[in-house]
């Protein structure tokens, strides 16, 4: 638990949360600034900042009930599909610093998140950033 | 296998791929059209259209793969952050059918994905909602 953090006192029950879901690892609520309704995180009870700083059978953990949740959530949302999104740092507009996965019910149209605007690469690029990425890997 | 699945091709070799990690159980690659340079797709092997109709257990393959690879597709684009997406079904612009996590390298003010527009609810309705969910886990 990080003292300072607001999902670590929603998980120890300081501050109060809309509950849709929880087990020995997780929590699932309801978000209060939802992009749509029935917006749903799912946050890791053990406190890890992301992804990349997390304990893998955690995230393990959290993905094995995603099924059940997302198909639940847009069933509740009357949604046509949904978004799983996990932000990590600042830059990736990441506003709590408490491993956390959005689900977001959508609708057809509805606009809520915009498809980004694809960029093309040269082969060589291709290769010299997958090279780098192989290269990160095998540290 | 989905004969007619691009990712089923590209998972069997059929269709040629920029490959930065593989194991049992999934396949990482360049995006061709990123959102960001680095951006990778991180697909299962076995062909399943929407987490909701995945298996669990491979969920949590993919899963426990991603500190890692999180960290290196952050640390090759020379990124701040970097978003794990996965979008299930057209309405929430899914433009491939087989189940896929989308790494997104971010840098500060890149621009690359909008904040959504964040709605408020009265309390009777979060409470509504978390009912309907509820109800759902319960079936």
């Amino acid at each position: 638990m990080n003292a300072e953090c607001i999902f670590c006192k929603i998980v120890s029950g300081q501050i109060p949360c809309t509950k849709v879901f929880e087990n020995e690892h997780l929590l699932a609520f309801l978000d209060i600034h939802p992009a749509a309704q029935g917006h749903t995180l799912v946050v890791s009870k053990r406190h890890y900042d992301r992804i990349d700083r997390s304990d893998p059978q955690t995230l393990a953990e959290i993905a094995k009930a995603l099924p059940k949740l997302t198909a639940a959530v847009q069933k509740a949302a009357g949604a046509d599909g949904y978004n799983v999104l996990c932000n990590n740092g600042p830059a990736a507009g990441q506003a709590v610093e408490h491993l956390h996965f959005h689900i977001i019910p959508r609708r057809a149209g509805d606009g809520v998140m915009k498809a980004w605007k694809p960029q093309t690469y040269p082969q060589a690029h291709l290769e010299q950033i997958a090279g780098k990425i192989n290269a990160e890997l095998a540290l």
